[in-house]
């Protein structure tokens, strides 16, 4: 017996491919580069913390919204949700090895549009100008 | 007089920092990592393509999905919308330098997913599984 990591359902000599419609990769990236999603991933980047910590840090999510961008990124694997015994008990979000990877190149996203941003200013003003 | 691009209503000494609520970084990224605009951006890392190209490229997307979609991308400066002169005239869609780094860096996050997607999968079953 070898050990396989594909699915029974999926055809194994198909390469995963973003561009067709019903990859699925492609709700794995939605969740990943989500409004949301984006943020909460970065967020965990510098460490784990307790989710009113990351609500704080996550400015204007709900904690509805927030709860539900946990769950999606938990259950692709790429943040755990550990519970703390202690009196309340707690309850601790941090990223998963592929997490962390996403993050990174995430983060690395960011960096780059917060620091061209004076030039993505300019386009929105010549074209709201025409 | 001095040329600048930092605009009037901006506190020049106020770094952007997409995680506070208002910086004009969140609805950048969102554009670029929305569902159809991230597909639209990597598809064009590979070449300039005419709109009903670009289309087959991204499997799924209506014409009018597209279309708002490269509006956004065109005004945020990270897509060339080019005129050609011929009967009949003919709309080609490039990227800009900034769209290209854009675009490079959600190729590698997309690269990354494709990647580990039997992890994601297997981390899916086990979540649904509980």
């Amino acid at each position: 017996m070898t050990a396989t990591s594909v699915p029974d359902d999926v055809d194994p000599t198909l390469e995963p491919d973003v561009f067709s419609r019903d990859c699925a990769s492609r709700p794995v990236l939605q969740n990943a580069t989500s409004r949301w999603g984006l943020l909460a991933l970065v967020a965990l980047g510098d460490g784990e913390l307790r989710f009113n910590a990351l609500r704080r840090r996550v400015d204007g999510v709900s904690e509805r919204m927030l709860s539900s961008t946990l769950q999606s990124l938990e259950r692709d694997g790429f943040v755990n949700r550990t519970v703390l015994q202690a009196i309340p008990p707690r309850v601790e979000y941090s990223l998963t090895d592929l997490g962390a990877e996403v993050a990174d190149r995430l983060a690395g996203l960011i960096e780059l549009v917060e620091g061209r941003l004076p030039e993505v200013r300019k386009a929105q003003d010549d074209y709201d100008a025409r």
